[in-house]
């Protein structure tokens, strides 16, 4: 029997037991020698199936004294089942709907569960505003002269440094930045593909690589994701003859929130690479994990330069400035020319902003600070889910990152609610946004960038008195 | 006989009687009606070969007097003829050339004369630092929030009212911010062509649209184009069955520095547009006229929105901003979305920055300087060329613009002479980089946006013994 079907089968039996109540918040459970007799199974697999229940919060592990079942647990949601888009590309474009989401997106008045950034209130505004005034000093023609087409050196420098923390080991001539990961994303998209091609993406996906894919005319696969762990394996190596470019997110992804697991990662840049199959990895969220430690990435498994890693400070600290970057492993030259045959450079300020305001190691104590708000939203918006939300409910687990997937009943119309939601300004991000295929119409992307507050409970308490009717 | 052809025959004629120094300066020319019946051509041919002429600053017109052969003349250089590029789209990239020239861009030691950009000493670095801190507090989250797709409100303002000096009588709601004016390019071939479509330009023509075209996968078709009056009518109309799309620089283009006679932009509009054909107008630099009034555009005749037009103050105000944007017409829906899929937003502060210059009237006020001391410069240029160059070299007559395009003898290797003067740390853009045939080996361009002085002098004089020499 397939390793990952085995772990995640116990696990998955083990976590009914404890959303199904038999299991107790407190009740201590067997320990790791225990489940390998039990169920005959490795060490390894044992300790990744309590891996697993701790990721999703329903087990803490006390030292010397092996795993509980956590005291939050009680109040968790089921969890969605993994995804099972067709094994046939489709490119059915929900126009319409995300036409209608983006039309909304400015508007003041509106509760916006919509959109994956943190509200401006958690930026460090205050402090960005003083690095913009010190880059105009510091620049070159106070930043009105065209820089170096790869960016500036600072921020790619500083970049490099931070890379150490997961493995990257990246050197500044190994970045190029752009405007905005979308903006890498794009190139790298361009870079290596052409109209025809078939891209592998994870399913439910964000909306706008989608979409990208679709303008430049490649076919995307959506491969089966699994809310905790991410891309199943399995899918992808079954997909590897028809694929001609995988684009991931491996760490905390839109919607589900899923992250990795390392060996994962490590597996399936070994498998790409061999099969000459370059993989676009975007680890936007990659710096929000709730957990003690930054995830790797697949970048850090990546040993013969096929792996394009794209970040940004969009979802971090400021997503008006644009800045973002791409380490682009042995396609730099590529990048680099299309970077300048598209745009020339890129915007000198803003660049110069962050890069200083990560040298002050300002960040990392913002990075902090922003987590652990994150952590919390994300905790309170579960709860009044469970409270307010029709019974049946699911919701992911997200280990990092800015959104959830709640998943309604079969045949809650989610298109129909964000109708009667957005009359009453409340705006959320429809299931059938996040595929090009015909699924996820009882779900929804809900962000929790939005802090805490007793209106937000009141705009949940809406929203789950809204899906009950709908 | 063609009209084009016979106006410029005669002001050729009369422009080598000139140049031969058979009139000599402050002889009085024939006036409208002797023409006329010499000739046996109307009213408003005779017209066109006196505005020739004064356009190539051969003639002065004095009030109630006539036209004079103009003082400086005698030390006008020939002018390079009409190009004649092959009427089939070809593609050979001068890659290696590109690259050679680029890499040697950001090196301070080097006295550039192969970019087309605005000294930053010509710049107001001080005003638009304040302008940089004032954005930073009159924007929603000083900037670090996401704006609206279509870009900053004010910014397409004060672009909509600037455009009623030249009859494009725009509304904000028209015009979509980009990351300069090459991203609006691109973002129109990529909406409106598609691989193996052929779009004409003209020839020579600035490289980084020859690379743009290329790199999306299209054919370009090089038009003949006059170094005075641009794009020649009569190779567009010949070229219509053969052509998709069509992107012109009719004000001041690089490296000509041609401009298009109105009733020129008049016809091509109607004709493009009687066939369909989109219209891609790159007015980079129409602020930049040495004239007594600022050009009109395709755009000031265009009935249907089939232009596209598209400009930056990159050559203007801060290339290192990258402030653009595109009025796209009846495309705009198209570009709304490339520009979404591809990069969500522009980068907030510099536009907002850029908008209030233009708001507070600064702008008008700097441009008038800039355009005096361009016009200052070219004229010191083409007199130290005119010194120092060998014999029998011809230069372009830019009536506006930063730059100017220089042929040398049959037989000059420009890309040798490039070698040799990097060697002194002089840089020009070979001839054979404005093009994807094998033209212009004995060409190149040469930028006047470096202000004169005594050691630009020397630059030249140097250029010019090398160029003796090769």
């Amino acid at each position: 029997m397939n390793r990952d079907f085995l772990y995640n089968q116990i696990a998955n039996g083990i976590a009914s037991q404890i959303t199904g109540g038999l299991l107790k918040a407190g009740d201590k459970l067997p320990s790791v020698r225990m489940l390998c007799r039990e169920y005959r199974i490795s060490m390894n697999t044992a300790k990744r199936v309590f891996l697993e229940l701790e990721a999703q919060s329903l087990i803490d592990s006390k030292p010397q004294s092996g795993y509980f079942v956590s005291m939050g647990s009680h109040l968790k949601l089921p969890l969605p089942d993994v995804s099972r888009p067709s094994a046939v590309a489709k490119g059915m474009e929900p126009d319409e709907l995300i036409s209608k989401v983006y039309a909304n997106m400015g508007n003041d008045g509106f509760t916006l569960f919509s959109i994956a950034v943190p509200s401006t209130d958690l930026l460090p505004l205050a402090k960005l505003r003083k690095e913009i005034m010190n880059a105009t000093r510091e620049l070159n023609g106070g930043g009105a002269a065209y820089e170096p087409v790869q960016g500036n050196v600072k921020l790619r420098r500083m970049i490099a440094i931070r890379s150490l923390a997961w493995g990257g080991n990246l050197h500044e001539n190994d970045l190029i930045t752009t405007t905005g990961a979308m903006n890498a994303l794009s190139f790298c998209l361009m870079a290596l593909g052409k109209p025809g091609d078939t891209i592998a993406m994870e399913s439910p996906c964000y909306p706008g690589t989608l979409q990208l894919a679709i303008t430049l005319g490649f076919k995307v696969l959506e491969l089966p994701t699994h809310p905790i762990s991410g891309l199943e394996l399995n899918a992808l190596k079954e997909a590897i003859p028809k694929i001609n470019l995988c684009l991931l997110v491996p760490n905390f992804n839109t919607p589900l929130g899923s992250c990795m697991p390392d060996e994962n990662k490590k597996e399936i840049v070994a498998l790409l690479s061999k099969h000459n199959i370059p993989l676009i990895e975007d680890d936007i969220y990659g710096d929000l994990y709730f957990g003690a430690q930054r995830p790797k990435c697949c970048k850090s498994f990546d040993k013969d330069g096929s792996v394009l890693w794209c970040s940004s400070v969009s979802k971090t600290l400021a997503p008006g400035y644009r800045v973002g970057w791409v380490a682009p492993g042995k396609y730099k030259d590529r990048l680099l020319k299309l970077k300048l045959v598209h745009s020339i450079s890129s915007s000198s300020i803003a660049q110069e902003a962050v890069a200083s305001f990560l040298n002050s190691g300002k960040y990392e104590s913002h990075l902090r600070q922003l987590r652990r708000t994150l952590q919390d939203n994300y905790q309170h918006y579960v709860n009044a889910i469970a409270r307010y939300f029709p019974e049946g409910t699911k919701t992911s687990r997200p280990q990092g990152g800015l959104s959830l997937w709640v998943e309604f009943s079969n045949g809650t119309d989610v298109a129909k609610l964000y109708d009667l939601a957005i009359k009453q300004h409340i705006s959320i991000a429809p299931g059938r946004m996040f595929t090009l295929q015909n699924q996820f119409e009882n779900c929804m992307r809900l962000c929790f960038g939005l802090p805490w507050s007793v209106q937000i409970e009141a705009k949940l308490k809406q929203l789950g008195s809204l899906a009950k009717v709908v």
